[in-house]
């Protein structure tokens, strides 16, 4: 197996993944290599992550345009262990891995429908200050969203 | 030759055009068959039009947001004359047939490195203003930028 | 009502619809104008496409490899009827138009949740052969599947 | 200054970079944040890769479909110091960092037109055989392209 550096137990790691969105590889997404192209799994991380932020409370208070902070990307991180290739139907597992305080540290996975597992990916995102664009903390009620998807998973 | 309903004479319309800005093919545009992916032309075309809007000077009207219009696409319309592969530079003409009072309507033709026409297209581009979503006049000195740019064509 | 060449009555022409396959506005698809990029309208399209393609059984064959002939597309065309935005759920709507002996003509429709109609559009697939790239009529079977859609949907 | 794991000493990391290849930021490109969205890095460090490899002499094997590999994305990464706009000019640089038997470690850097830096990263690409997908040596003379490439650098 791969030594990858932000997964410490593999079997471990992959277990405590408990949210998954479905995605299907569109013929559009895929290169003249037969498969999908490498940069697509990216658009896939952001829809897996907007809809498990959707999942646990917090993407509506962005949305809504209530607060003054928004989300941007810090970095990210992607291992391509098994090729994908069209018309796959695949699942994107997220989970939280740390939460610091304007920022929050995502885990990726993706298998395909044989369960195997294709992807694996890291990446944090920051809340910025709509105006500033400096770090924002992050208020009470975004903090426990955060903290009681975590507790759901460690516990 | 494919009959196209935006073309007249066909000789009289290529000869017709004077701007062109080049475009790379990227892999990550490309598909399973081995060529550019159809719904790639479209990206090309915007970024044709943003270029050619720019060059006759009503794009950075928009940009500047001092103005209360922005431009909307009202119907686009592609012809697929010839593949289009990897790494192939491309010329991305651009035009404009006609204008109306708060419309323009721009020809497009996409020729390859032989000077071969790999595509043909049109469409549509209405000027909304920003908070109602409703057709905005031209103003003055954007009717004219348009204008200048057609007579250079016509005359 | 805006004039689009290719519907004759609208009312007829929006319920002889029956197939439509479902597509959520993807965050990576919106652009700076905060609504959906008018070029990822064909992407739907071509999802549309495919899936109704498998809904009648004609897509199979062109992936199994078994044959000699592969779809591409001859032309697109598009209305933008109103604006749609992140995180819509859309309905992309897929019927045959006409039948040709190497090319089918499909209309596309897509409608918001609340059953809005925001984009038309036609375009013309053909199919040709792998190696030589020219126009490849259809087998009996597929002609046969191609027909069967129309039929139910015309008598 | 982030901590960025790849990169130990900043300033002779920049400095390291001798070849870039210009991008523009096109509008399709931006998200309804209004900056270039997160996944579009991703096509940007492909198009710089791909120019790079063919700027060294490899790329062409892998086009000439002479060879039995091709290149694949083993792992990607990448940093985002600073948010980046439509219509930006921007260099992708990239350099070799370090040359397996069978793979590449690459670093990429994304600077704006003012020089600041964006956007750091890395990632490795591994060829493989275009019929197991198993990793595939280099042969004499790519690995001698390859190491012209650094040594130019490094010396």
């Amino acid at each position: 197996m791969k030594n990858i550096s932000y997964i410490e137990d593999f079997d471990t790691w992959v277990s405590s993944f408990t949210y998954s969105f479905p995605v299907k590889v569109r013929f559009s997404e895929t290169d003249l290599f037969g498969h999908l192209n490498n940069t697509k799994v990216f658009v896939y991380f952001e829809e897996g992550r907007i809809e498990f932020f959707k999942e646990i409370g917090i993407m509506q208070q962005w949305l809504a345009n209530s607060g003054d902070g928004i989300p941007v990307t810090s970095d990210l991180q992607c291992d391509y262990l098994r090729q994908i290739f069209f018309d796959e139907r695949l699942s994107v597992f997220v989970k939280i891995h740390t939460i610091g305080r304007t920022s929050v540290d995502l885990h990726y996975m993706i298998k395909n429908e044989l369960d195997e597992i294709c992807i694996t990916g890291r990446g944090r995102m920051v809340q910025v200050h709509k105006k500033t664009g400096k770090p924002f903390e992050w208020d009470e009620k975004m903090m426990n969203n955060l903290k009681s998807s975590v507790s759901s998973v460690n516990i």
